[in-house]
This record gives C-alpha cells, structure tokens and sequence, in this order.
C-alpha cells in the first residue's frame, strides 16, 4: 500500500528544509506519495497540515522557522498548540520541525541544524507511520536529539 | 469562479490596513469578491474570522493592532490561539497580519510597517486561495518577511 | 424585531460595571432585552457567557476585573482563550471589557477607566448586533481606545 | 428536586480543602447529592470535572493547590485552559478554587486561605446551582474576596 | 474484566519511564493488558495518548523529558494543554508524568526523580482506572509528591 506523507514548509524560513523533508522521506520509503503545501509563516501550518490530511495524507510533518523576539516566541506557542490540536482532532501524527534563530551564533551553524532535525524527523515520521507505536520503542529513553548530538540514556 | 475574500480589522488599529488590504486583493484578483468585517479590537478577530468564513469566504486577512504592555501581548497571544483554532476548525486559510506598536520609534515607521505587511500578506492570501498549496513553494526557504526587508536564505 | 443583549459580570469587580453596561444599552437600542448574569470572577465569564447565549442572546459583553500578580494575569489569559473559543463555537460576539488594578494608581482613574470602557464597549456591542459587520467601518484605522482618550490614526 | 454537586480535589494539596466544601455544601443545600473525585494534581482536575459531569452533577467544584516554580505556574495555566473548556463544552460552572504556596509565609497563614476560599467558593456554587444567573447580582461589583477580607468596591 | 493501560513514552527522555511505568502497573494490576507508544518528544505524546484511547485504553500514562529552556517550557505549556484536551474529549485518564531537566543538578538526581515519578503515578492510574473516583479519597490533601518526598499536610 503506498502511504501519503505531507510537508508543510514556509517561505519565512531561511532554510529550505521542506526539500530536505522530501528527499528522506523518498529515501526512507520507497512507496511514498508527498503532498507539498508551503505557507507564509508558522502562525498557519496548522490549518495546512489539517487541509494536507483532509488529503488523504497519513502524517504530516511540518517545518517552521522562528524569530528571536518574546513575539516570536508567543506565536511559537500558538503555532504549537495548534499543531497539537490537529493531530488530536484527526488522530494524525504531525511531526513539529522548528528552528528558533537564537538556537546559533552563526547562520552556518543554524543552517546545520535545521538540515539535522528536519531530517531526523522525517525519519521519525515514516517510522510511525509505516510501522507504528512500536517502530521507535528501541530507542526509548535514549535520549535522542534532533538538531544536535545525542545526549544518550543517563547511565 | 468568482472568489469570495474575507477582511477583518480593527477600530483599535491606528492605520486603515483594512483599505490596504481590500485595495491588494482587487489587483491581484480581478474577480474578487470582498466582505470586510470591523471589530473593536484584536480579541474580537476570531469570531469576525469564523463569520466571515461562513458567509462564504474562501480565505480571510485579519488586520491587527497590539500595545506595548504584556497585557497587551497576553490579549495577542490568546487572539494568536483563537485564530488557529478558526482555521483548523473550518480548514480555511486566515492569514493573520498584527503590527506591534513596540516595533518600531517613530510614527512613520510603523505605519510603513503596517502597509508593507498588509499588502504583502493580502498578496499571499490571493496566491493560496486562487492557486492553492504550491502557489508559494517557489519561495519556501526564501526567508521572505513582511513589514521589514527580506532576510533571504542562508548561503 | 427585538434584540436580545447578555452581560455577564463579577463580584470580585470593585466597580459596577454590569449596570453601566446595562444603561448604555437600554440608551443605544430601545428595544434592548437584557439578560444579566453575576458570576464570582473572570474565570467564571465563559461559561456564562456561553449560557446566556443558549438563551438567545445575539451578544454579550461580558465585565472583568484583574488583580496585580503574576497569576492574575495567567487567570487573565485562560479567561481570554475562554471568552474567544466561546465566541469562535457560537458565532456570537462576546465583548470582553476587563480592568487590570494595576492600570492605574488611584482607585478614583480606575474607576474612571472602568465606567468609560464599559459604556463605550456597549456602545460598540449594539452597534455590532443592530448593524452588523460595516457598522464600525467608519472607525476603522482611527485608533480608538475603550478606558483612555483615543490615540487617533498616524497622520 | 435533588441537586448534584462534584467535588474534585487532589492527593497533591496539603489541606483537606475537598471535605470543606462537602461540608458547606450540605449546609447552604440540604437536599444536596454530593459526588467527590479525588486525583493526583491540578492538571488532573478538568476531566474529572468532566466526568462528575456527565455523571450528572449540575455544577462542580474543583480544588487545586499549586507550587511555587515557574512550572507549576505554566502548569497552573494549562489546568486552567482546561476546567474552562469543560465549562464551555457542558454549559455547566465549575466553580475553579486554587491555593498557591507562594500566597502565604506561613503555613498556618495558608491554611486560612485554604479554608476561606473553599468554604466561600461552595457557597458560590451552591447559589448558582440551586438559584441561577441572578442570585449573585446584588453583590455585582462589591469587590469580594475568597482567601482575603473582602476589597469592597470602590466608593 | 481485564483493563487495557496505555503507557506513551519518548526518545527524547534520558530515562527509559516507559519500562518502569509498564513494570509498575502489571504488578498492581495482574489483569493488565498494556499498549506502549515511543513518539519523539513531549509535542507528539497528546496524539498518541489520544490512540491509545481510541485503540480501547482505560487509561493512559505519559511520560515526558523537557530541557532547559524558555522554549522548552512553551513546548511543555503546549504540551500538558493538549493533554488535558485529549482526557476531555475522551473522559479519559492520562496521567502526565514529566521530568525537567533543572529539576536536579546531576544526573543521577534527575534519575531518581523520573522512576520515582514515574513509578508512583503509574500506581496512581492503576487505582483510577481500577477503582474510579474515591480510589484517591483517602490521600485527598495529604500533600502527596511524586518524584520527591511527600509534603505532607498541614498540621
């Protein structure tokens, strides 16, 4: 059966990581249908991942970039919320890349992380949804980092 | 098809955004057809927003004005919220434009601010409505910004 | 065709504002049938709020007061999210006039702000329910404030 | 006719705040049918608001005590979102009693807000259970105080 | 009857909770059945609690690692609102156990803070859903903790 993954991005990111989402995903599963849908900013990723999984879409996962103000901040958490609110209503996984500007010194090393979590997700998300609630169970408790190195199990 | 556009603003608001709006949306969509709705303030947005989408709207623009207090922000955090859960609940695009008074010194440079971002936000609203999910993929990652320069990518 | 107005209030406001409310109304639309509703503080709004609409009321404004502390204002927030989801489920407008005690030094300005907010948001109530989406347009842009002098549109 | 009232409370608090209103239930009602859910903490209290509910209650009281970390805060918020949204989902009051330890310095000292604010918060309820939309109107706007001596209204 | 428990987990955490929440609950409850769900991190834990429900959970355990920073806590803020969300719509127990990264300041406290948090609210959950609403009655304002010391009550 093919599967139907969706990629929100936005053009407000400085990072094209939706192309990155796309790439590991088509890497990671071989069947994969994907449904692009690329919005202003992160404020409306959430109706784009509903509308992606009124699609048909399986999971969604979405790619937003956020700015360095206390503003920024309090529309990271709306956007969340949001996000959350749609996979609970659709009982749909969408995986919530963000990349916060303030998480670097230099835009080489912010570029780096938005390349690592954004593929780390995506992984993460065709996991779940080829698999299932078991397909990370191995890695429980590890730790694992998205953006960064692992900071692995305590002892 | 004619297509139906929904503007929200405010008396609050200390530019007439809504106008600026009204006036992008006519020259970028010669068949439009435009409802505005006026609410006191930000806080009476969403429900402006859900009207507006249930007398047919296919894509709404909300014009907001915030103050400098944290009560201020706490009002914009809470509106940020309710008009997510509009569009999640209707799967209609609002795109939300909110001039903050603490972002510029000068009268003159905020209301610079607030034209730039509505017409580059109305504009927007008009490329996903009429064209849909891809009509902004040309620019994801782009680094676009409304109300200020454009940041640009990275690299 | 009689038009039916709720107010919701408190007993934690130092000030009256539910029978200010209620004057301005009975003066701005004649045939005004109102429906009271005392509740103990602003966490209680929504939900009256939402039951006098059950009964039919085509809007309500509701009268909050908000102490000093930190936890005030996280009340403050919840109650916001509460009134706006309200008005996003019914399609109703709910007018939240609130006073923060900290928005002034003298219990005399706070009284002050606390008559002029609530007359002036019952005035724009009857205006929404009587006249509809257009009948603040007029005002749109001009900067008006509810509690303090308007600020008036930039240029 | 019998009212139903719920009492929530949680292994969390340090007082017996639950008991307290029980207790003062039965004596402003005597044809009260009382239904109690005792849960771990705050964050546990809407559902089991939401189930006394639906287990017919005609009105809740819930009795929360919180700690004095910024996460306990943010966890306060969340709860608080939550019993107002089983409000607004059930058109049923659930009357929302918290203590903070951060309120007092001493123990003794929070303890007597514990016991005010349940006690006077029971009586609340009771009114507007058994009397409706009305039965607090004339203290509208006379600045009461659950936890604290009344602050009167102003003039 | 034999009950069906939900245990939702990450690999973000550094502690393996899941293992121990599962080890607690098939001791108190030798009729359990259990569904485990590994997601990422704290954002995806609501949609999985939520299937678990859907796939015939009496109730749910979740068991979440937060970082250090200011976003970190907004994504907790985010989280725990979509917790709550997910028990009210489902009437549903999901216990949140969370441990945060400044809760301790080495690792080994921090380890000792989630099992035993994690093991006590899975005895909490286990008495939930076994013996419902009075199961808790006789710890009501006992101060009760989980992941440290019991306060206790007052006097």
């Amino acid at each position: 059966m093919m599967r139907k993954y969706g990629v929100a991005d936005t053009t407000f990111s400085r990072v094209d990581m939706g192309s990155i989402a796309i790439k590991t995903i088509n890497k990671e599963d071989s069947d994969a249908e994907i449904l692009r849908y690329t919005v202003p900013g992160i404020k409306d990723l959430p109706v784009a991942a509903k509308k992606l999984i009124e699609e048909g879409c399986n999971g969604v996962i979405t790619l937003g970039w956020v700015g360095k103000t206390m503003l920024d901040k309090y529309s990271y958490l709306a956007a969340s919320i949001g996000l959350i609110t749609v996979q609970i209503l659709t009982s749909t996984h969408v995986i919530d890349v963000t990349v916060h500007e303030d998480e670097a010194d230099s835009e080489e090393k912010l570029k780096q992380i938005a390349i690592d979590r954004a593929s780390k997700h995506a992984k993460n998300l065709v996991l779940l949804v080829k698999e299932g609630k078991n397909a990370l169970t191995p890695y429980a408790g590890k730790g694992l980092r998205q953006g960064y190195n692992n900071a692995g199990p305590i002892d």
